[in-house]
């Protein structure tokens, strides 16, 4: 009796795939300084995972010649599911191709978003068996955890760079049932940024304004702490390891996230975080953020670093 | 095209009536050592909020003969949905009855869980708009953060004590779509306990076996804090105001959750709590605890007190 | 046998007098938002403390024409060791007075720092005692714990401006037997700024370089949380307050403490800090800060902000 | 002119001998799950320290055919000192010897406690030097924080059963000059335990009474973590790794000590803690505890368990 989509329909973030001119730092910088676990390699890729994520990989990293984002996927709550959410997709008139099982996951229904982004939905995949010496202590973890490097806990969310933030916002919202939680408008009608939820997180994605004029660009991905506590003590690790940090840790007034910003060697921007709130309203009603009210900074006054404003990969200074 | 219920038709635990044979003792605990607000009162009770929850309040304190659980409410998704959910549970042969609007809500249907509780569901609310020195800092969030007392952000969970625990649980999953996430299960097929979720947390409502022969007994609600930090300095606050600890703070294997439980004057248990972990798997497996995996007490290997798998309320002892 | 001073003999900080032109608005601040308490007033000043402070009062309020510091008190390890020390200032040729038994302490010592601070040692002194609700529920602690404001432990240290770093480092080491845990050093010899400690703490009081013409300024004090959660949680009270942030939360490499600084609507500007470490080894060499160092920022990589280099009370730029 | 010994003669705990049945065992738990640093080996010993100890080790390791302490060590505030305090020991009759520079340190003095336990005193010693990718990022630190195992920051204190309460306190007061802190005085005359400190911190040596018949014995060692969520984080690494947890993670009413007890593969008990308050008055008056108040359990009401009070190494019962 639902009419599909519905909030709900897409389950969560399930994995993103980073393109990396420096695959073999990128590599080793996942894996000693920010503490993820090889799940799989192949010709092209290397697939990570952190020690609370329960499917098998949440991070694809690939070799190119630019950085920037390969795809997002997104899990569909079921098969059937899936399927409607593609069908409507296509009525909409977006192309897509459905692409066969691959490493860890099933087949899945790759599409661009309004932006050009690499978007795919999938239902069926490889949950993770620990082995060994990573089996947990507790039942109901996938993972033990075990201390290395900054050792987050899962995969949160991504940031992309859009031209048109309205119609990036709407697709994702009408085609695929995400809340819209915050938005940033400025001017009364000049969307700046939109944030929106497949779960009860205050979001699972983010589109904010590319002031280039490139398509399809990546501003950031998001591994989560347990605690602000844990984003700290990240903090000393990447400084004792010689890693510029770019802004934080300190606090987001959007999503209430405490965050921390950073690249990895291929040039994507890294974000380690902790917190938000949850949403539980079925008919919240997204906070809407102001020109005036954006340029008070962050949640206690810290000025944004122009970067945040300008940086994506691929970076178009390099061009 | 999707068939109701399923998960997502409840949208989250509303609000919880305790009923405290010490009224005004009561109150003055929730208000100056919990730190809750005060939204309303009427001739029986008195209506609450802490400053995290978004609706108009979240426990009802009501002046009674005996402690317990006066009813629970759960907030449906949407009009529409509230509608379907109490035809399934007529289908189902369960006798409730709709109830006019009352405080800060519309029309509620109310019927008895299998064990006997007063249960409620609703969809029309009042949200709280803060005035004064309560409008928020931060637009995000419903009311300003004003330390007194331990100050939780949001109410949580509660457990309530059932002689059929398969029962309760198989309503609450198959009539309400609330999701099993975690189960005790005695030597194969003695069901002793079961954690259901409306959302993507652990849980938001538990059943666990009455020992004693009682019927609709209250095991405790929860209110939560921000961090674990949080729920250590409120054991402080608890031990220099002279209330006795029941057990805690200490952490919960089922559910992950950090815990630290107490008596409210009436006698009704109540949990300061923080953490858990949050399920986006939408084909996720029950977590099963054996009875010897429960015989190793909780997540440190602190034995479970007695009085946890014997006191509810109302008291039998007393009786 | 051992020779005076020595390491020791300052037993702690004491108390800061701070001269306020918004008499009542900084008391208010002080209270409502602090959450210090009130120990006493005269005509001129109020008297307060932090719930942890073990005397008195830890902070002198007094009507003033302008901000700035009043005075900074130090108590000594003994009475004989008190006269001791002013022995040896005196026989150094500063000149100084001894004041009688004022509010909280018995006579003292003051003189002025080689910068001109008005800088007082005492060894008597009254203890706070808890009556009726203050009353702690723990023997080791002088009074309840009872979250108001952001509520700070108690008084950590203080900086001062001074023209000459090398006298006033010189003066404390040597006069007072306070050790100089870290230093700023430009250039091979210029010296910037110097901490130095009465305890085990890596500092008590920090001087560094007026670059105004002034004398006997004051750059800020330091009242201390329990952790960085806490700190945190500080700087949401202020920001909900509407109090402006000057820069903070974030870490000090000197030091290794989590800071967040503002201004007392005196104008005075206060820190709200927790962290730093311990030093046991009795032949420390102090730790060297270099211009190129410093260059680099705050510990993870922050941009100092200009006032915090600039702005002290009295604060020139008014004259 | 001031007359030895004084509070301050002894700097700091420096380092812990534990005899161990099961030294590869011991060695393997110290290094990879406590996660402790070697720093050096001998025939006998395995030398280790944690990454925030400025030593070369604070931990000896030494095969044996029993558990127990094999000896602890204080480092003096200077040279002249450290001959001054042996003055002082030997006057009042207790017989000790020196012993020549050994791993790590220059000469000691070694003597009995009035309980038998093997107390050295000395001034030199070898200060740890980063080399590779030890090299800290802070220049106050003495290593990089390389997050494996729990990571404690440093050696905090060491508690020794002792038959003679009043005698150890008196001695370690008198002619070491620590601190009485807290004590334990049943039924007005009965010393059943002594907290002293050589620092600012609420202890660094407590007595508390041997229930056995024994001499010499061993309670437990502390390492410190720098919050309370790291203790409930290393609570988790030790249930993930299968070791038992002997109580905890709670709070201690005595000094206020969050705490974690367990047990070594050799069979002496450590704990991993962090907090405690800070002593800053010259002329603390000891806070004493009754029976009464200590048969009230731990800060928020936890039963002490009984091992705690009958279990320490050599373990007597299985003699």
């Amino acid at each position: 009796m639902a009419i599909h989509p519905a909030f709900g329909d897409i389950a969560h973030l399930g994995h993103v795939e980073l393109l990396t001119p420096q695959f073999d730092k990128s590599l080793c910088f996942f894996t000693e300084i920010i503490g993820l676990h090889i799940a799989g390699r192949d010709e092209r890729s290397a697939y990570l995972r952190a020690w609370g994520d329960y499917e098998r990989f949440t991070l694809q990293l690939t070799r190119s010649a630019r950085a920037g984002l390969g795809h997002v996927a997104f899990r569909a709550r079921s098969g059937p599911v899936l399927e409607e959410l593609v069908r409507g997709i296509e009525q909409a008139g977006t192309q897509g191709e459905w692409r066969e099982k691959s490493f860890g996951q099933g087949r899945a229904f790759r599409f661009p978003s309004p932006d050009g982004h690499p978007v795919e939905i999938y239902y069926e995949t490889e949950k993770f068996k620990a082995e060994g010496d990573q089996v947990p202590g507790y039942k109901n973890l996938p993972q033990r955890y075990s201390p290395h490097g900054i050792a987050p806990k899962r995969l949160d969310h991504l940031n992309l760079l859009a031209q048109d933030i309205r119609a990036c916002r709407q697709f994702f919202h009408e085609k695929l049932g995400l809340r819209v939680t915050e938005q940033i408008i400025f001017d009364g009608d000049q969307e700046m940024g939109a944030w929106l939820a497949a779960t009860n997180k205050s979001y699972d994605i983010a589109f904010t304004k590319d002031k280039s004029a490139a398509h399809g660009r990546f501003h950031h991905l998001t591994y989560m702490m347990e605690s602000r506590e844990d984003v700290l003590r990240a903090a000393d690790i990447l400084t004792e390891a010689g890693v510029a940090i770019e802004t934080g840790p300190h606090k987001h007034s959007i999503g209430q996230t405490f965050f921390l910003y950073f690249y990895e060697p291929g040039g994507n921007r890294i974000e380690i975080g902790s917190g938000g709130y949850l949403i539980f309203d079925p008919d919240w009603t997204p906070v809407v953020w102001s020109r005036e009210e954006r340029a008070q900074g962050q949640a206690w006054g810290l000025a944004t670093v122009p970067t945040f404003h300008t940086y994506g990969t691929p970076n178009e200074e390099e061009a």
